[in-house]
């Protein structure tokens, strides 16, 4: 059969939250880029299909990056003992300002795409700046390197400093302008509409953004709750408004399925039900909010609530783009609110957060993050062999092992959408 | 002049907590493997003498990890969604009590070794099993790696699993033997005193390990107040006391600059007063904190009633021997205390937290963990050429990005005590 083909590991990955499914020394049957099933016997029809053996290492799908900044990539681990307005002002945009130097913008670029590569994240949804014409230069490196994302061009037309604000009209036709030239350029990376967020974005913007959205069809990005100033800010901003998830509801721009937010650490009950309702995804970004005293965000609420949540380096507010790294943190986070919960709230067990850190974020890009019948085959390739001094543990202790204290070094092949993605050469 | 060589590059280190010295394209002289001093021109007496040009890499001293556990290097990243107990019952006694096997434990320790000399880890304090025999391979292989370190025989006889429990008499006699032959064998490897913690030491024990402390002169190391389980069960042990500190104490194991207690996170006020006067260490383990869902240590309130403190990985409650990502952790949960106290504890700054992974801890050892006049020269060499993309960072924001994002790898140089010590063949 052409277009069909086997792998063969330790399988380990999520079809429920929590749930880990294992298949030892089984075959993943992948066709015309997608799961047909996960075998330990093969079916007869496919006994003769081509079977790539990788004996005792692992493999698992993709880790999903629901949220980072690419212009970011340079200042990542810088200034991270000050709070977010004295962080964004000091390195964060005179940073992004320089991106309109496509030069400068290119070299960033592709280290950073090989950085994404080489964490073993496969699909990721990223904020540039303002910059039209950086933000296609990123959206045409993506493509080439063969990883999944969304990309979007920032918006921000007040409460901005001058080197970063826009004319609100130039903001949106240069919005359109990247929208209908790359809407349905590429099959893996696609554009996003990227209101920075309220404080700097005017209404009059954010609601030609959600006609936009809903015109075009395109998935909304932006972040929420992140810290109890903005929110004041917003409050100030939005008298109208009950409270900040509103302002971006009036705006039509929370979309069933297809808004992600970053953050939502402050969001009160109210929200949380609208963020349900919405069917929005939460970006949890936990390295993020602790280095930025941003607080810890109700996870394990938020999804007992039902809403879609997935794991986000948010460079570089986050210090690193490792989703392992930042599935360690979640675990950290969620023991401390266990503690401050009088050991109420249940905490997040490694199998819950790596359902989250695959499936929970892959639900934003279709059928992706799991090995599921008919999902997009994302994969990884661990060889965990020198994190194993004892030789006795079991699948699920070794991806533990991975995630805990692994490297980039571990993984040695990537998978995106059925195609094995060597280190991209751009 | 003999036993005198100077090493260049830009150097960065601490006298005063909180306050870098930094001397760019700086040269330190050192004699006979003690600092004499730092300067940019050299005094007329040193124009003779070698000098080890590093250019534009960044000389830094070494780190120092007041805290860890030997054996349990095999378990880094196995068990961390458990708490304290279950975690010690699953994993880590079934795990110690291999170590009677030599064979086993020779395995282990080269490969640890190995591993806390790539961090950049020049003196550790380090707790082994109950077991005499491989505590002694443990101390010959360190003295063969030419780090420094402080190693423990740990002590049990009561609340223990039976493959870990030892009989009062004999864990003495084995404590007295070991002391003996190794207090004075090695330079910068030595034997300390390790009673567990309160709960799996009889006050016989301990009382036993207070003489030999004083006797012999030898330092102590052991665990406080790390878990409220813990300290309920020192309570209903030891009604007589006031206090988990107050054990220690009567038994007279907390001695003036020759003690470290680890995790201190829910000392109280009066516990900190006799931590204080009788100039005890606390090794500050936020990573094994997070990860047992301990809590998180007041460490600015330790520090500004001038109690000693250093930092430490405490693997495998911590997953990561590298001391800058405890450094990050640390930086982390005092975000959360400052945001916890309604933003009025203050955060740890960067230099804060540099100046307590290196000279802070490196008290514990004499003069060690700076660059001042007469102290041992434990240094590392920074190349962070990868790690810098744009090339206007200062100093100190160069030493930042490497603790937060810089690994292993952009450390290319490790002395300890003024000798180069390459990757040790054990």
């Amino acid at each position: 059969m052409k277009n069909v083909y086997g792998i063969k590991g330790n399988i380990i990955y999520t079809k429920i939250f929590g749930k880990y499914e294992v298949v030892s020394n089984g075959i993943i049957v992948i066709e015309n880029e997608r799961v047909k099933g996960v075998y330990n016997d093969l079916p007869l029809k496919y006994k003769n299909i081509d079977i790539k053996d990788y004996g005792d290492k692992l493999i698992i799908p993709g880790f999903i990056d629901l949220h980072l900044h690419a212009p970011q990539f340079p200042n990542m681990g810088l200034g991270l003992d000050k709070e977010l307005m004295p962080w964004l002002n000091k390195y964060t945009f005179p940073e992004e300002a320089k991106y309109e130097n496509l030069q400068y913008a290119e070299d960033v670029y592709k280290k950073l795409i090989k950085k994404i590569w080489s964490v073993g994240t496969t699909r990721c949804c990223i904020f540039n700046t303002i910059h039209k014409e950086s933000t296609k230069l990123l959206l045409d490196l993506f493509n080439k390197s063969g990883l999944g994302a969304y990309i979007g061009k920032v918006n921000m037309d007040r409460e901005s400093p001058d080197i970063l604000i826009e004319d609100t009209n130039k903001s949106i036709s240069e919005t359109i302008e990247l929208i209908k030239e790359y809407k349905d350029k590429y099959k893996l990376v696609k554009p996003i509409i990227t209101p920075r967020f309220v404080p700097t974005c005017s209404f009059e913007l954010l609601k030609s953004l959600g006609e936009i959205a809903g015109k075009y069809d395109i998935p909304v990005q932006s972040h929420l709750c992140e810290n109890s100033g903005e929110i004041e800010l917003v409050k100030k901003l939005h008298p109208e408004c009950r409270n900040y998830t509103e302002v971006y509801d009036k705006a039509n721009l929370l979309k069933e399925n297809k808004t992600i937010m970053a953050h939502c650490v402050l969001v009160n009950e109210e929200e949380i039900d609208l963020l349900r309702d919405k069917k929005v995804f939460i970006a949890h970004c936990p390295t993020s909010n602790l280095n930025l005293s941003s607080g810890i965000a109700p996870i394990r609420r938020l999804i007992e609530r039902k809403v879609n949540v997935g794991l986000a380096s948010d460079i570089s507010g986050g210090h690193t783009l490792s989703i392992p790294e930042v599935i360690t943190s979640s675990a950290q986070v969620s023991n401390l609110k266990w503690l401050n919960s009088n050991k109420v709230e249940e905490k997040l067990t490694t199998a819950e957060l790596f359902y989250l850190a695959t499936k929970g974020g892959g639900k934003f890009f279709g059928k992706v993050g799991s090995f599921e019948e008919d999902y997009e085959f994302d994969a990884l390739v661990i060889d965990d062999s020198d994190l194993l001094i004892e030789n006795n543990l079991s699948i699920e202790e070794r991806l533990q092992k991975f995630l805990y204290i692994g490297n980039s070094n571990n993984i040695i092949l990537r998978y995106v959408s059925g195609n094995l993605i060597n280190e991209p050469i751009l």
